[in-house]
């Protein structure tokens, strides 16, 4: 649905929405010729799936595998191709760091450089986290006039740079040239309006190098990925409601938050999770709750492991349902097969339960019975539009 | 299909297409755990499921509860988000009023006003037709010259203003204040185009109080969703054919008319519909058959007479097949479950039949059948490409 159509028939209503998303959920079949979802030993999923109905979603399109921040862009009811998150700013959004409308956001790397001011190595032979936190403590010496400058530590050598105040522009070409022997590209700006921002961003270079100067390792830097964050249409003001997102990990509370969702923290496992839900319930009218462990067994290539997360997000679930929730979807931001270890293309199942839902002839949660589940393979940014109608908050189109 | 695409790809042919349009079709589980569809005896429906082959459609989109207008305009190949009908003309489209391309339609009201002008009641304690139809006689007293007037009883409290001639605009501000202990608002145009028919507005409304003003009830009127007719390129130029509709009701007969087809008209019941279609068989190439039956009894939220239409539309069924038409297409305009007493979102069942139809599975016309059809889930615009491709009405695309 269009963010207008959605600003123009979405409707308050007294009903509870609860998406639960566990990453990475779809898989393929496994060494025992099985899909993770098929191996597992579902209870209570595979008893909503007799109550409610299966279908597939296509996170960005056919063929395309999408990263946690389209996957995620797209399940809240976004085009993933119209709002994309920049590398900067998904960088700055996965540490947890509150990119604000004025910031912008680039993906540095501490580099080693030579007396002739060669790159010798891009990634400073990895250096650890806790020294590159150190020297990001050092790096906030440097301060511009009428600019707020923030250098966060991320992991290894990696940082974030963000730049915050009027008129900043992301226009600024990449510094790092991508191979070594040569010198770091100089920071020039893309179009006239970056012509200001680029010059700060030359100036940071510069007191960087004379601060880092002494070292042998990560006595440089490059950024690249310059980036505002999307402007993305408040998504309690597309809906008309109060929207929680429940997450452990700092990359899908900060795409949440980016969405303008307010972010319910200090859990640190599911369970945690979903007591911060019950708490909370009266609150809001939506909760995005955020499942990681499927897709971290995935990304591992643990098979086993996977399955049991799934198992782990079946038995936790009555806590959900106890609390009586009007429609609840589960479904994943993408497909994470264990014998690929990675992201993949593969369309992602979905569940959805509530009253008004047309039942389909399903018995068990699976990627077979998703294929001819009553909702089909439809995009994921259609999911809430759907799940919404079943909580009656979208109004009738015409007379 | 785009209409672009139909122009240039439409074929005339010696070729017969019925489609078959049960209002309101779509259901969900009832009481018994069955859709009304699968509660219904179908015994022709069925035979043709058998023959022909099943799919669902999305009348405007994921999630969109359909309007009659929007739903039957998407049916007849129109994308319903671009051929939007505003309030007015589908209000003057309801009671039969044929609009036309210079006049412009606002819903009314007649309300109740007090002495210091205030609205005390939006709709005049719902007065009673008989009384608003005498009242829309003396309201037809208000002339302009140079511009035709129409004011059309509707329902209750309900009628329609028209006003007719060169150059008349839509972008005039609805006067309905929403609430009472206000007085009505002034009718303001909206952009420039629409200053001299607001004029006119203000005019006809201080004239109207003046010819109400002795009344206690309905002494004033409210002015909404001013529109004029939506510019759809015709249907039978699109296609390149002859085509009726025959219909009871007159809303959907306005439809059909807005888009170019020809209104067979006389039928007080569904056997006399049939009767119509059969004495202009040979007139036509397209007949658009509506069913209101299944809609009305949803909306009551009486799922055993809804079942009983079902029955009724199947048992008539074998007087349209034995005019042999070439393909037929039996669908709804969108879903209104009984248990739901409204119209719905969940996707719309649809039979094809025809000589050159591949055959699925399906044994039996309901919505689980539908789901695993060989058409699969695709937007209701799509149906008479469908349709007409199978009877032969669409040449081949490019070399």
């Amino acid at each position: 649905m269009e963010l207008d159509l959605i600003r123009r028939l979405s409707q308050p209503a007294d009903t509870k929405v609860v998406l639960c998303v566990l990453d990475g959920l779809g898989g393929i079949q496994g060494p025992r010729g099985r899909t993770e979802l098929e191996e597992a030993n579902l209870v209570n999923l595979d008893r909503l799936a007799e109550a409610g109905c299966l279908g597939r979603t296509l996170p960005v399109g056919y063929g395309v595998t999408p990263g946690s921040g389209p996957g995620h862009i797209a399940l809240f009811g976004y085009d993933p191709l119209t709002y994309e998150i920049g590398r900067g700013a998904l960088e700055a959004t996965g540490i947890g760091f509150d990119l604000g409308p004025n910031d912008v956001a680039a993906r540095g790397n501490l580099c080693d450089i030579d007396a002739e001011g060669r790159v010798t190595d891009r990634r400073a032979g990895r250096l650890p986290t806790e020294e590159t936190t150190k020297l990001c403590e050092q790096l906030r010496a440097i301060q511009f006039p009428g600019v707020e400058v923030f250098v966060e530590p991320v992991q290894d050598q990696r940082f974030v740079l963000v730049l915050r105040g009027e008129g900043l522009s992301e226009a600024i070409a990449e510094t790092d040239p991508q191979r070594e022997g040569v010198p770091p590209i100089e920071a020039t700006h893309t179009s006239p309006e970056g012509e200001r921002t680029a010059g700060l961003v030359r100036e940071w270079i510069s007191k960087a190098r004379e601060i880092l100067g002494g070292r042998e390792r990560g006595n440089g830097v490059l950024l690249r990925g310059w980036s505002k964050r999307p402007e993305m249409p408040p998504f309690p003001e597309l809906w008309k409601l109060r929207a929680a997102a429940v997450t452990v990990y700092p990359m899908y509370r900060g795409v949440a938050k980016l969405c303008g969702m307010t972010s319910i923290e200090g859990a640190h496992s599911f369970d945690e999770q979903l007591d911060l839900v019950k708490q909370h319930w009266d609150e809001f009218d939506f909760f995005f709750v955020h499942f990681k462990y499927t897709d971290s067994a995935g990304e591992d290539g643990d098979f086993r492991r996977k399955v049991e997360a799934i198992n782990q997000f079946d038995a936790a679930l009555p806590k959900l349902l106890n609390l009586e929730p009007n429609v609840l979807v589960v479904t994943g931001d993408h497909s994470t097969p264990a014998v690929m270890a990675a992201h993949s293309f593969h369309p992602v199942p979905l569940l959805l339960w509530g009253d008004l839902v047309r039942s389909d002839n399903s018995h068990q949660f699976s990627e077979p019975s998703c294929v001819i589940g009553e909702l089909g393979t439809f995009p994921a940014k259609e999911t809430l539009p759907i799940a919404f109608a079943h909580a009656g908050r979208l109004a009738k189109y015409g007379a």
